[in-house]
């Protein structure tokens, strides 16, 4: 447990009360908002500190002063959501009780979602606001009303393709309702923008496509006072974006990237909790900050409320091994061997584990930015030059994003890796435009493309291996939430594409499914049902007479998907089954999500959704009645 | 038959070698270039006359004088292939006889593939060469080797996204050897690119990115020579874009651009053949133009050879019912009645049916210009308003490039209509870029949505109403071939989600499929097996219990999918099939793609993919051994 300090809306209310100078009385707002963006996330565990902070000016601005009742604000990267929470909150037009809800079941969702009060627009799959935006203010003439439309959008996210299909339109239909603020702050999740892919001249961009363009100190609160009221007059009817530099962390010289070393690379607080000692000093700078302001207008210090808070709920399986970390190494030691490798990386390296292989083969290493389309294209001038391109992203973004140049670069029997990390349900802290539970349906019928999704990390360094000397391209679908201890030592068979292989042996009920999270789950419930647990990595493919015998003499089989069930291992599973013409075949029973999956911890999500061990054994005993579920007889084994 | 007149080789290097004067030779080379991509496209029966002509004289530039032997170039747009085609056969680099083979099994396919000799890349996808360039720069670089690499773009393709993904990377990496060449003749598919989505101030975009800028006439062969050099010279170290002015359609009245009446919104021949009297007279136009060119140079007029050709294959049935064409007449009277439909198209408002909409509802009709991912967000917008968005492009096109907002739409429950035309493998001559035979699986498990797909006009009336009144998002499936005649009347049962209707009683062989295609197979291939086909228009939703009552009598149950066999109909059905744990299951087969779809006729296609009536015989006969395929036993009526 650990005792952390939030304000209260009341104490909103007395500051907000208690100023009567605008500038002043936001600056306080900002500053609370802050502390309060700090408790969210240190209690929640995770959650984006820095582009909230950067932020907090300009929201704190537009929500208090420019925003009429009847304008529209949202937030394109969705990142910066705690802050915009608290601020919400602070303003009363949130629940309080959601200050302690933050990246939880019927919560606040780790990114924005319509179903939140005040959240018009899923976001946090960047570069989409824009165009979000455009359709509003279609929708607003055609039903003849006019609306102001506020799009913050980071500067990271401008290395979208899509922001540069929606501007274009904009000018053609001359929409002034519509004003996009760009927290430039100068950093993406990684590192320096600059560094990733330079955003050159940003105004010269936005004036190149005809946008009006209008540049202040997004920390400023003047300035920005000053650059809204100048946004109408300068261009009526054209739109605008206002470019606010801001520091990322700003407020709080140990968040604010102006305190990073030189020559320091990575920015520490863009995602995840801080540490104890670094909450404890941001807390007590914060809450001095605000004092002063609070000063400034003659009012009272700041009076907080403690939470006992347990500590952040950790991710599904108790291990620690994380199973991008071991990619990483391996592909590193790989590239070491094959000067043919080479990784494109679309500013994810930490997540997606690169930084060993960045270090230590830096002329093979791409920085692409936020841009998998163009960096999956370039995979393909890569290979067309003998090549072996490693494509790294959020396998939520990877699939997707990039889906026709995948298909693309297949048609032209070029050999790519794409390798997706966070890929299924778990971590559910971001929620749904991170959790990557379509992923094997959208790409597992690219021709000569095999989906492999290896359990534990001797599996991952195989595939790593695979990867290499496959004749195909292969999507390598990598679970990032710590492997569960009991998998570290499954059974390590060779990687025979379309077989899998029995980790536990048992009943006549064999279980097949592919991944950290649903093995860990299915060896939890085995022992009650004795089920035969089979550990099937591949999630396109799969070897008929390999299936058959291990289906010979079961009573059922059943396939969990750390997917939905649409699409993914059981569709797969299924058809081969039928299509083997059994003597006698298996009853059969897919299970998977069938909904959009939830935000909230992993049990939170797990049970939700049905795939925990203890709801995996109520639904095996409900749905499979015929079946003798605890039997001494063996098979598979 | 009809007689078409084409220039063998041998002219060519007559001409060649009888003009000393560069450009002088690549006015005459350009000019009976564009005498054979007349040729080729007349004898296809389909193909990009207007983009061919406007690069003419670029290409010819590049081939004959600019590229050296290391350099690499070729077409982002691809749409110009068989201009590219005519020059280098005309050059000696491609074989004579495949001036006869446009879009033909084994031939020139109808975009740029890499199994054809100087085709780095497949395109023909949008968007992609500037980011396939790059790829080639970096693995160039990696291989200590320097190699200049031109790209040819179109104007309207550089609405895509992507494009802009991929500037700042080639600045930032200083990428000297990278030319972007834009063949900027402002008409894209169907109309004025000004009037589509306005490119604006076109150097600006660029030097917005900063990128070196070049302009000059794109059909003035002394411009092209003097903008080339000055590329070297003005940006040694710096990729830069030569914005080439040009006519589509130039060098020949009767297809230019500049022909076009006033106010006449729509250019006439970006794709298709022309008409026998356009093209007889368009050839005597060139031949004429050419022929100048040669006496200028002193040279003796040319000798064609003339080939008795048959008349262009047609599509896939004999019928002549455009599916598309009924859907937008659906649509049309639907949006008379109702005030929340909208309807967004992206570049291709006659080829989705949308003319009559246009002109009956112009407030509700938005154009999106080629930016696929900018449409379907927008339309998130415009549902968050209340209105009934339907998306139009092509669904190669519609399920991947836009993928990731299609899901995020989904996750806001926001009720979109995606109608993707040209779905399945037929028409087979525009290639794979365009064969749509992966869009059911790429968006098969969005959540809420449901992929439909009508069989014949009175069954795409009906889906127009179910997709309004449908509580969820439905993407409409359109077969764009003729409805084959025998279609016409079908039994029309109400459209119930994941139902299908017997179209033909028959015996224990129940044939199920989806769409014009499929079941005009089927029903050939019916009475020989005496099959049992169904009209099962639903591809990611089937009723247990209706397809349990199917399958109760049948000895064997057959699916046949226009798309890839994996993440289709086979594999729903399936599953659905195991998971009913009928008493006596049948034997299932399902039959599909299983590659790359090939370019081709129609009935090349179907027969080299095993999905013609003779071919499914065939099929059903080798691989259903027990089942006893003529059999008087009636099920399923």
């Amino acid at each position: 447990m650990r005792t952390l300090t939030w304000l209260p809306v009341t104490e909103f209310e007395r500051v907000r009360a208690g100023i009567a100078d605008p500038h002043l009385r936001c600056r306080a707002v900002a500053a609370m908002t802050r502390i309060n963006t700090l408790y969210m996330v240190s209690r929640a565990g995770s959650g984006h500190l820095g582009s909230s902070f950067s932020a907090a000016d300009v929201v704190s601005w537009l929500l208090l002063e420019e925003l009429r009742e009847e304008d529209v604000y949202f937030s394109s990267k969705g990142h910066d959501a705690p802050g915009l929470y608290a601020a919400l909150i602070g303003l009363g037009r949130l629940e309080e009780d959601l200050l302690h809800r933050l990246r939880r079941l019927g919560g606040l969702p780790g990114h924005p979602d319509v179903r939140t009060p005040h959240m018009p627009f899923n976001t946090g799959s960047l570069g989409m606001g824009i165009s979000k935006a455009k359709g509003l203010v279609l929708g607003n003439r055609l039903a003849g009303r006019r609306q102001r439309v506020f799009v913050l959008t980071g500067d990271g996210e401008l290395q979208e393709g899509q922001n540069y299909e929606a501007l274009a339109g904009a000018v053609h239909a001359r929409m002034g309702e519509l004003t996009v603020v760009v927290d430039h702050n100068k950093l993406q999740s990684d590192t320096w923008v600059a560094d990733v892919s330079d955003l050159g001249d940003l105004a010269a961009r936005f004036a190149g496509f005809g946008w009006g363009v209008l540049r202040c100190d997004g920390n400023d609160v003047a300035a920005l006072d000053r650059t809204f009221r100048e946004r109408e007059r300068a261009h009526p009817d054209r739109p605008v974006v206002v470019i606010a530099d801001t520091v990322k962390g700003a407020g709080c010289a140990r968040f604010a990237a102006t305190s990073m070393a030189p020559g320091e690379w990575r920015y520490r607080f863009h995602s995840g909790a801080p540490s104890p000692a670094d909450h404890a000093a941001a807390h007590e700078e914060l809450t001095a900050a605000a004092n002063a302001v609070l000063a400034e207008a003659g009012l009272a210090p700041l009076t907080g409320r403690t939470a006992s808070v347990p500590d952040p709920p950790g991710a599904a399986g108790a291990g620690t091994v994380s199973l991008p970390r071991v990619y990483g190494e391996a592909l590193t030691a790989l590239a070491a061997r094959d000067e043919r490798v080479v990784a494109l990386d679309a500013d994810l390296v930490l997540d997606t584990g690169l930084v060993p292989f960045r270090d230590a083969h830096p002329g093979r290493f791409v920085e692409c930015g936020i841009a998998e389309q163009d960096m999956v294209s370039m995979a393909g001038g890569l290979a067309a030059r003998g090549f072996l391109p490693f494509v790294h992203s959020f396998s939520c973004f990877l699939h997707a994003r990039p889906n026709e140049q995948i298909y693309n670069n297949a048609s032209e029997d070029r050999k790519v890796v794409y390798v997706g990390s966070l890929a299924g349900v778990l971590p559910a802290a971001p929620g749904h435009s991170h959790q990557a539970v379509r992923d094997v349906s959208a790409v597992g019928a690219v021709p000569g493309l095999v989906v492999l999704e290896p359990a534990n990390p001797a599996q991952t360094r195989a595939a790593v291996d695979y990867c290499a000397a496959a004749p195909q391209s292969v999507y390598l679908r990598l679970v990032s939430v710590p492997c569960a201890a009991e998998l570290l030592d499954l059974p390590a068979g060779p990687l025979v594409t379309g077989r899998g292989q029995v980790v536990r042996a048992g009943g006549r009920v064999v279980a097949i499914g592919a991944g950290p999270v649903v093995l860990a789950e299915l060896l939890a419930a085995a022992p009650a049902l004795d089920l035969t647990v089979v550990n099937l990595p591949w999630l396109n493919r799969v070897d008929p007479r390999w299936l058959a015998d291990l289906a010979e003499g079961a009573d059922a089989v059943v396939v969990v998907d750390n997917h939905l069930t649409r699409g993914g291992q059981a569709d797969l599973v299924a058809r081969a089954l039928l299509e083997a013409d059994l003597p006698r075949p298996p009853r059969f029973l897919g299970i998977g999500l069938t909904e959009l999956p939830v935000c909230g911890t992993a049990n939170e999500a797990l049970e939700h959704h049905g795939l925990r061990s203890d709801r995996l054994t109520d639904t095996l005993l409900a749905r499979l009645p015929g079946a003798r579920l605890v039997d001494l007889g063996r098979c598979g084994s």
